[in-house]
Parts: structure tokens; C-alpha cells; sequence
């Protein structure tokens, strides 16, 4: 019995490594941490594949809008018991993806994953665990808070959203006062994703709990003020955000919050379409913020900060699957032109939420050093 | 021409009074306000029929949950241009309904539609504008908070969530201390209820706005500890989400809020199960709680009140469509044996969030008021 034990032990892990030169799909597949309470599927392996599995008896076609670049996604086969089932053709990149599914030509979600809200929708998200996750994850540490705020706005003539995390210790330390990252998504997303796909909350309270970082407030708010269809990015004006943010949020954040309500305690940073409002509202208003961040979101040059009260920070990122020398080519000019710049690559990642997250990541022990 | 036009404009009107005596449906339908950004479909008319647009060209079959009641839903008619579309057979209650699509066998959300966490999963919510709806419109008043907590739970070994509404003024008076609510969700709900589709924060900004009650906290957590299908309540135990609240929430709000920490300013509130929650822990707890509040979730009897603490308020209610003579009788019970007992009912809904809305706003300026 033994032995026979031992023989099948052997052929299974010949035939595993033989298999996995053919890059055969090892079936460990878990339920993604993004799943809603109870639900199964979607399902992620320890290689990278995804696996979804839809019920829809009657359907004729589902196809998932994940899958490797240019793969147009994941087509679903139908099974004898009415789901549809199907696995990704390749790993996918670690880290949070958004995606739909196509059933019989609309666009659904799937009805096993929780929303995000992303290409101006609220999309399914799946996570690939990361094999750096523990930065991110939520552990028995002293917890910040994440508070929704709505604050009047004249400019727009509404009452807006927008989020403010206070790190662990804000209610008790009442004589303190804290600086303050203003801190912007993508564009199709809202004020909703840095704290729910971005886990800036969980970053933060990490971070603190090793002493890798000052506390600070970090406040997100809806970065636009009009409808901008994707395409045309060159329409974008940015005056009417910039004046939600700097004309009523910050005076708003600073009259009901304990910030410390000076150029040299404030930042801010965006990621793509939020790194492109950081960038024209940084060089606007130069004495309203001293660190910069760009994350996926272009870079600035040495010419048009010429003249300007000089940033204490400037912070330049992306996926290395992004346009690293573009990145690293513009600090390197910063540098020589004298102004402190830092340029941070994701190993790995492209023009999603873990380069994010990881960017804030670093970034937040960099910010109000120079206090 | 101007004759022309009177005499169509006389036809029309008597074509729609015509029309109207045989219960046609008025064709001003207007977006949900429940939609997604941008999002036209689904739409609700001045007599609260609901009308649904789906796109999904190749589907066979396409049913919304909602409609009258027994009914089966509203099953959609499929257009030649591949959008299904269809009206509920008639006018809804007035408020909030969760729903969802069958597709072709299958369980999916509206793409229209916001999500809001119920029956255990985030479905599609629809709101039919009440006439009453001014009391949870989102005005400019000022706003308090609501922030969003995470906590340690050694009886469940987890961090685990709630959200906690501060009211407006809350950061500025560090010396004032407050009462707190502590409300809870029905079941396949979760701590999100009260605030996304219950306006929890909007009541209390108004109410506050209008100085129709003292300022407030209230905490709204998860209200399981295990997973409960539906169909066996029977089998619930108070036990571990009672653990959960009173030794482990309730200390770490006193510890990290400013609150007045005693039983004469402490509620406790609930809906559906929460009622049942509510029910069980305040009869465990006299000394914990002072104000107890069942919104469409049971009653108490003097029977079980005897020999206890007693409670400052016992407020009870329920829909016009549930079972508001035994609401009314209970409280007539209680008052008979010299209990501070208030009912109320909320006309022309049922076992939905308008009720809940409408009880919290008749709740709030009855609590803390023995102090």
C-alpha cells in the first residue's frame, strides 16, 4: 500500500511537472477576495488564471471582458447544468482588475463579484493576490477612519461627496493638527475608488502602525465637473474642478478638520486623468500645495515649474508595463535642473490598481518630511 | 393654425381623461434617481408605474422582479432595436425597491441602476418619489458625516466594519458629549442600509437643520456573526452578534467618539430582524439601553418588560400593508401597564425603506429626551 502510495505520488508530481512546462492551469483555484458574501465564483489560482462561472440556462453567449491584451476576453462554455464556464487563456497580471460580462450582447455584471466603480460604471472587480498583498491588507492594527463628507459648492450649486481618511489617534490627539494629501482617481471612476479598489485606507494604517509614515489626512472627491466622454481628454478644462478644490473643499476641509492649513502641510497626487488635474492644478496654484505626485499620469518638466515657488516633492510613477523611461527620463531632468524628484516603477503592473497602490505606498512616507 | 392647434390640444386632453378612467399610464416617466451617472433607464412616472430598458440583442427572455404583487414581475418585450423594454402593470408604494433581471434563466443586476445590499446580495435599487421625500432630500443644510470604522472583534477574531454618524458640529464642540443610536439592518442587509438606501445621515441632517432633535450619534454595524438563511429564523442566535455589540462595539465607540457613555443615553433600534435584535439584546440588556425602537420587527408585551430596568421609550411601528393593528395593540398593552410607549404607521407602504425612513424620522426627536 505503501509503496503504491509513493508510485502514484511520483507519477502525479512527473505528470504536474510535465504538465506545467505545457503551462498547464494548476487547479488551486479560491474564491477572489472581491467576491460578494457567499459567492463562489469568480475563482482565482495561485498562477494568475481567473475562472468564472455564470448561471444563465438559456443564454446563447457569455463572454467575460477580462483576459489577456487584445483577446477581446474570456468566451464562456455552456454546461450541461446552465452554466457557463471558462478560464482565462493565460495568468493575469497581480493585483485588481475591473471587467463585465457580455451576455447575448448587453453588459452585465457578474452577480458573484462586488462593484467598482470604474469606466464611468459600477464594473465587477477581481483581485489576482499580489505576492507583496500584506501592505494592503486589513490586520489587527489601529484603524483610521473613512469619513464621507458633503460640503457646499457654489461654483457647481450642489452639495458634494467627498471622503476624508483620518488616521488611528485623530479623536484623541485633539490639540494636534494634521497635513493633508488631496488625492484624486482616474478617469470613469469617482471619489469612491481610492479607498474601496485603492485600500488608501488600510495603506495608510499599515504604514503608520510600523512607523513608516507621519499621519496625515487624506481627502478624495469627484474630480470633475462635467461630462467628458473618453477620447476626448483634449477638451478637459480643468477650471472647474479647480475651483471645487481649491476655492471650497480645502476651505471647507480646513474649517472642519484639524489641519495644519499652510502650502508646506498640503499635496496632492492623481492617478491617470487625476494625474493630469494634480499637474495643471499644482503649477495654478503653487502656493496652495508644496509635494506632487503623478501616478500613471504624465510627468512635469524642469520649464514649467521655472519661476514658480519651488515643490519641497515632486513624485513621478508608473507600471513597469506603462512608459517607465518616460518616468525616469523626466526625474533624471528634474534632478539635474535641482528640484526633488522621485521616480518609482511597479514591477510588473500596467495602468491599473496595484501600480496605485503600491505608488501611494511609497510615496506616503516621502510626504511633509521637509516640516 | 391657432384653431388647429386648440382643437388637437381639446382632443388630446379629453383622449388622456378618457385614458386616465382606464387606468392609462401618463407618459411623463423621468430617470430613477437611483441611476448610475448618465444611465436613462429605469424611469418612474408621476403615478409611480415603473418602466425598465434593457439592451441584450440575442436574449430570449428578460424579467424584472418587480411588479405587483403575485404577479411574477414584469416580463419584457423585446424591440427591434435589441433593447428589451416593459412597464410595471401598475403604480409601485411609494420609496424604495431592491429588484433584479432574470436573463434567460440567469440572476443579473439593471446596468441602469445603483446597487444596495439586500437579500445577501447587492441588487438594483429603484426609487418611486414619495410625496413626503422632502424629509431625506439632500439640501443645503450643513451635513454631518459618516465615517466609516473598522474595529477588533476577539469573539469573532476579525476586524469588522461599521459606520458611525457624527452630526454637524461634531468636530467643532470637542467638549460636548452625545447620546448615541445604535441601528440596525434587516435581514440579507448590511451595515450600508441605513445610510445608502435608508438616507439614515439626510434625516438627521434635516431634523437637526430644523431643530426638530437634539444632535446624535448613530452606529450602524453588521448584524451577523454566522450565515442565516432565510427560512430559518427560528434558529438565530442572539448570542454572538450580542457579544459582538455590547462588549465590543459599544466600548470601542465610548473609547474613540465622544459620547455619553451611560444606559439614559444609549437606543437601540432595528428593522425586520434588527427589531428582533433590537428586542432580544435590550431584554438582555436593561442597563445598557434606555430607548428601544422595532420598526416593522415585533413587539414587546409587558410580560417580558416586568421586573426589568425600565425603558425611557418603547417605539414601535410598521406599514400601513403590514400588520398595524397589532403594532397599535401592543402599544396600547404597554401604555395600559405604565409604559412610555409610542406607535406609528406608515400609510400606503409595506415591509420596505420607506417605512424605515419615515420611523427614523419620527423616532429621532422622541429619543434622548428623558435626560
Amino acid at each position: 500500500m505503501k509503496l503504491k502510495k509513493i508510485f502514484f505520488f511520483a507519477l502525479a508530481m512527473m505528470a504536474g511537472q510535465i504538465a506545467w512546462g505545457q503551462n498547464t492551469i494548476v487547479e488551486d483555484f479560491q474564491s477572489s477576495t472581491l467576491n460578494q458574501p457567499g459567492q463562489q465564483y469568480p475563482q482565482v489560482n495561485s498562477q494568475g488564471y481567473a475562472r468564472f462561472k455564470i448561471k444563465a440556462p438559456k443564454a446563447s453567449s457569455v463572454r467575460v471582458s477580462l483576459g489577456l491584451g487584445g483577446s477581446g476576453g474570456t468566451l464562456l462554455t455552456k454546461g450541461a447544468d446552465g452554466f457557463f464556464i471558462g478560464t482565462t487563456a493565460g495568468p493575469m497580471d497581480e493585483g485588481f482588475h475591473y471587467y463585465h460580462l457580455s451576455i447575448d450582447g448587453g453588459i452585465f455584471n457578474d452577480p458573484g463579484a462586488l462593484n467598482f466603480y470604474g469606466s464611468t460604471r459600477w464594473e465587477s472587480g477581481i483581485e489576482i493576490p499580489a505576492h507583496d498583498r500584506d501592505f494592503y491588507a486589513l490586520k489587527n492594527v489601529p484603524h483610521g477612519n473613512v469619513q464621507q463628507i458633503l460640503f457646499p459648492s457654489k461654483s457647481t450649486n450642489s452639495q458634494r461627496r467627498a471622503f476624508v481618511y483620518t488616521p488611528p489617534g485623530y479623536e484623541k490627539n485633539t490639540a494636534k493638527k494634521y497635513p493633508v494629501l488631496y488625492l484624486q482617481h482616474g478617469w470613469g471612476e469617482d471619489e469612491t475608488a481610492w479607498s474601496n479598489q485603492g485600500h488608501a485606507n488600510l495603506i495608510m494604517d499599515n504604514l503608520i502602525a510600523e512607523g513608516n509614515t507621519i499621519p496625515f489626512l487624506i481627502v478624495m472627491t469627484y474630480g470633475m465637473t462635467n461630462e467628458l466622454k473618453w477620447g476626448h481628454m483634449k477638451d478637459f478644462k480643468i477650471d472647474g474642478f479647480q475651483k471645487v478644490l481649491v476655492d471650497e473643499l480645502i476651505p471647507y476641509i480646513d474649517a472642519h478638520f484639524r489641519t495644519v492649513a499652510d502650502r508646506g502641510h498640503r499635496a496632492m497626487a492623481g492617478l491617470s486623468m487625476g494625474g493630469m488635474e494634480t499637474h495643471a492644478i499644482t503649477l495654478n496654484n503653487p502656493d496652495v500645495f508644496s509635494y506632487y505626485a503623478l501616478l500613471s499620469g504624465g510627468v512635469y518638466t524642469p520649464e514649467e515649474l521655472k519661476g514658480k515657488t519651488k515643490p519641497a516633492l515632486i513624485f513621478i510613477s508608473c507600471g513597469s508595463r506603462e512608459k517607465p523611461d518616460g518616468v525616469k527620463g523626466a526625474v533624471a531632468q528634474l534632478k539635474k535642473a535641482g528640484y526633488n524628484a522621485v521616480s518609482y516603477i511597479s514591477q510588473n503592473t500596467a495602468h491599473e490598481f496595484l501600480t496605485w497602490r503600491r505608488s501611494l505606498h511609497e510615496l506616503a512616507p516621502m510626504l511633509f518630511q521637509n516640516n
